[in-house]
């Protein structure tokens, strides 16, 4: 297993494609059939998204999610952090204060700024934020743009303006899930 | 909950004695009770570490747990890894490929070249691995003991060496422990 969930994978892919869509919603169920992920999956992974202000919900019938900011300005970190939450890489337990012999009255010195362990671990920790603090949204879907064809990105918004405008015709009674 | 489990940090806490122990192997039970932590928990830690080759068993009655190179040589990554397993940021599923409009046959563009997501999340995880790998059990020692009373290491040492003189004493039956 890894150290970030597939939630993390399923929301970045999801974003990607809510980049591409021209300012147009589109449901959560909608981005999870378009990928082949489970629905109820991703359905749990929006309203995350949205508390973190990443997305924003448009209500109606054809309503669905939004990027509520510019992709250029949407980190892979704001992203990761608003799925995982600020999942610390250590949880120093202050093992160093333990010490049999302080007899249960550590001495000052003991546990004296931080411990050298949670020092080397909140650098790690550090450097892999950085990393992801760097990389965009923006930047990541223009990787993507430049490998696929033009005709796909138009078939997808293609793709998914059809799920919208098949929603809430008249007669039909389901009711529109964002 | 962090991304490294408490195993690492009880590790890397125990391994730090060993580095002070002056060639004097302890075992896993008194350096569990030397710093007031689960020694069933710590039992499990250093066979991890002595398959890694970071520590080596020290057989007999006095026998326990020594550092298998010098301190300087020890990395922080080598312990994690021992002790997580070569556990990676991220698990990339490929769903770049499951796309509904390729009907189950992804063309050969969808999946070329390392997925643009995960090459993010793979330079993250480099950014933690060397900073992780920078770091060795020698040099957080000497931090360690920069920090410490000279008269607490004596104290230390003797402390160990106290509980290895008080195994296997005539009449005594007990099987020692590494």
């Amino acid at each position: 297993m890894a150290h970030l969930t597939s939630s993390v994978e399923y929301g970045i892919h999801c974003l990607l494609w809510l980049v591409r869509n021209d300012g147009q919603p589109a449901s959560s169920r909608d981005l999870a059939e378009l990928q082949g992920v489970s629905t109820s999956f991703v359905a749990k992974i929006f309203p995350k998204l949205e508390k973190a202000g990443i997305v924003r919900a448009s209500e109606g019938v054809r309503g669905g999610y939004l990027l509520a900011w510019p992709a250029d300005e949407i980190s892979f970190l704001d992203i990761v952090d608003a799925i995982e939450g600020k999942k610390p890489l250590f949880d120093c337990q202050e093992i160093r204060s333990r010490c049999a012999l302080f007899d249960g009255q550590p001495p000052a010195w003991a546990s004296a700024g931080t411990c050298a362990i949670h020092a080397v671990m909140l650098q790690a920790e550090q450097a892999m934020r950085e990393t992801l603090a760097s990389q965009s949204l923006g930047s990541v879907s223009q990787r993507f743009v430049r490998k696929a064809p033009e005709s796909f990105l138009g078939e997808v918004a293609g793709w998914l303006g059809e799920r919208i405008s098949g929603r809430g015709g008249k007669g039909r009674k389901r009711t529109p899930k964002v």
